[in-house]
């Protein structure tokens, strides 16, 4: 903590280095490619899981838990699916002393082994629509790693579901893309913009793919969250039938969604700043850190009694606080501590506002002596209240500005250049095929995002091609 | 379903199978020794999850995330360590398409990983003392496995601590072995005794081992949870030292302590009867069903619109309430399958309570007519949860009962064996060395549960060898 934070303009990976070690999110492992989540970085994900995990459950979702090792067979079963995964798998050859007699890979996602277990549930109509829900690890070997945004081994969520038709799939698959959204916009405070994904960037199996897409500090974007409508294809792979009312055997339809610890690095690269970390206060394991200021030890006494009767006010309000009582540090040293590690709001207590019976209330996204006040301590609750909601809205008021900022309209290839190589995303009718697709990326480095829920209205003439259908998409580089 | 569950006294084992599978807590998974724990088997984990982890939390631990692939190496640091667990090891020998240089273990359990961070993680006596808990999978490739009890992947918690002194870990640790058996008695409704395990059951690695042991309604024994005093081993092995107030480098103390998807399990054999599961109403993912009852089409609208305000009124007193709508099915089928699923309540509704204004109540504790009663609409709210408080107490006073009357004191050999042969278990004076418990188990099958920590006082004559500085000890066959 005692060297400087790379700034943001200097180095933008470096930057995200720094804060996610030094703000103690996370901790280099021994292990190739994975890293050990730290504990104010797993309550930062604590507080994602638990937004999420309520909204699945309100909409008839159940938590459940299948097997990490999958036989290397499920996911040949699916063409496309295992051609997508292959090349990511870790393969467990050795078991309790013995070579196995079949590999088993360890999942990079669940759609085979689930696929499997919903073939043997689902007899009938009755027991559809099935909709599961599962917390856990996956591992996909990935060559360049970077913490929480690409790592061998991550922690998500996985859900899969089943259903009689494909109308009720693609509603699903909307509605947990909503659920991403919200999330998203609502606790972490990243206006993310939701789209359907094109063919090249399409889950490897799936009939669509829809996204949660966020832009970063560097204007880079961040694909926080997918939902999948896989069609009939795993129904198919896997004998996934129902009888319906007519006694008939069916195909069923089935969709998968996931969002995981990326997201965790989207909170860091969506707010953070040169000196630190900012946290949506919805998500901070901490919302308000108090550092008591004292010099001598007669101080002391009366301070530290005041710092904590102070905490336990606002613990009783639901407020999230830490007491910062270390000693032989100084406040400088503290502020910048806290700073870094973006607790929203900040409470200084010194002798003399105890005995005005006043506080001096910092918020981490009002920068130097403007982000200060001195407040009643009789009103404190309410205001440190007002405040947390107040930087919610702030922070994503000014996240939203900066995303509305750095998107460009273009009406032309020349144009998307232009943007791109200036580090924006291009906003332009698209009609072209995969080729032209791969050939935009070749070239420019900008991927198809996704083509925005949010369309002009008509179709317009291709950025590249000239043909007159194209749907609006969203062109930019990416993590 | 409509076949029948094994009755205990036919086959414990078959019958235990038959619930896990029949009430859908679990479901066969093709992958040798894994199951797939269902919606309602989750559920049941998720309550024990969150009773630990909020008692976790209040008692300063943080939870984090660590590598679930450990280097092989790592393993062998410690010397009982890798003996211990080398048996068991799932080994990842190739990852992205290429054979690894250093083949990577599924973690069976984390503190080596763990050890390796906290010897990078401590510095000073200002870092102690470090409480990290961890909830993740974990893999142990065993021979015969049963659903929840013995499984080549579970589900568990990790805690792991580190500490300036011998007397702060060992406080922690039996601090930890009292949650344990907080959750377990006062959730659960199981009377686990706790205790200190023999040399022989240590854990791999560790100076002392603390246990929970619980009876199963066959009377066997089951370790429902761990908790390890360490000492320096890993300390040791790891080099996990801090400079302590003079400047002076210290090795640590350490812990660990873990409470795995095996107490679902629990729950299951040691409350469940011929006729299903029986729940404990604070772990139960639902408290009370509702039934209603019709038979024309006329009747069907009032009862399920009484149904439904009935299902809210209880659902808002924080009540976990399920309305069973299903149609085509009669009474008596849903009758028989709640309970097969151990809710503890039941409310029936029909037309003529409706016009009366009452519910009839049926208790799942208290088997047929004698649990059933017709209770006053009105007052239902407050007569379901007094009757949910009753059910938690009456379930862990009669598995009280049944354990004292199963537990038998023995003065020596012959009096242990006669015990042991009839099932129940023997408490007793033992001072026996490693050879002479081994000798026990292979003669009768029992070890030694546990030294509980209730004493009576004095010390006696060992049961075996006559040598009168024996300690109580509990024998018992055991899962």
């Amino acid at each position: 903590m005692a060297a400087q934070v790379t700034p943001q303009s200097e180095d933008f990976s470096r930057w995200y280095n720094d804060i996610v070690y030094r703000a103690d999110l996370a901790a280099q492992s021994p292990v190739r490619g994975s890293v050990i989540i730290k504990p104010y970085g797993y309550e930062l994900w604590e507080g994602i899981r638990d937004a999420l995990d309520l909204r699945f459950k309100a909409t008839g979702h159940r938590n459940g838990y299948f097997p990490l090792l999958i036989p290397e067979s499920y996911l040949r079963r699916e063409a496309e699916h295992v051609e997508g995964f292959s090349p990511e798998l870790a393969v467990v050859t050795h078991a309790g002393g013995k070579k196995l007699e079949e590999a088993l890979v360890i999942r990079p996602t669940s759609e085979t082994i689930i696929g499997e277990a919903f073939s043997e549930w689902i007899q009938s109509w009755r027991d559809l629509p099935l909709l599961i829900n599962q917390w856990s690890n996956v591992v996909r070997w990935e060559l360049r790693t970077r913490p929480f945004l690409r790592t061998s081994e991550f922690l998500w969520q996985e859900g899969h579901t089943a259903h009689a038709t494909g109308e009720e799939a693609e509603e699903e698959t909307l509605q947990m893309l909503e659920i991403y959204a919200d999330v998203a916009i609502n606790e972490a405070a990243i206006p993310v913009i939701s789209g359907r994904k094109s063919n090249i960037e399409r889950f490897a199996g799936a009939l669509r793919t829809y996204t949660i897409e966020a832009m970063m500090g560097d204007k880079r974007a961040l694909q926080a969250g997918t939902s999948h409508n896989l069609g009939q294809n795993f129904a198919h792979a896997f004998d996934i039938r129902y009888l319906d009312e007519n006694n008939e055997q069916k195909l069923c339809w089935t969709t998968s969604w996931g969002l995981s610890t990326r997201m965790v690095g989207a909170v860091v690269m969506a707010h953070g700043d040169d000196t630190g970390l900012r946290l949506p206060p919805r998500l901070a394991p901490w919302q308000v850190v108090i550092v008591p200021i004292t010099r001598g030890d007669d101080e002391r006494e009366t301070v530290h009694a005041s710092a904590h009767a102070l905490k336990k006010e606002l613990d009783d309000a639901g407020i999230r606080t830490h007491l910062d009582g270390r000693e032989g540090l100084r406040p400088g040293f503290k502020f910048n501590d806290w700073e870094l590690r973006g607790v929203p709001l900040r409470l200084e207590l010194g002798p003399r506002d105890v005995a005005n019976n006043s506080v001096v209330l910092a918020r981490r996204d009002v920068p130097g002596r403007e982000g200060k006040t001195g407040i009643a301590r009789a009103g404190v609750t309410q205001v440190v209240l007002e405040n947390l909601q107040d930087i919610q809205e702030n922070m994503l008021a000014s996240a939203t500005s900066f995303r509305e900022a750095n998107i460009h309209d273009v009406r032309d290839y020349a144009g998307l250049r232009e943007v791109v190589d200036a580090g924006g995303w291009a906003r332009g009718y698209w009609a072209g095929d995969d080729d032209d697709e791969r050939r935009v990326k070749d070239e420019t480095g900008a991927t198809i995002r996704c083509f925005p829920f949010e369309q002009a209205g008509d179709r317009g003439a291709c950025l590249l091609t000239g043909a007159g259908d194209g749907e609006i998409a969203l062109f930019a580089r990416a993590y």
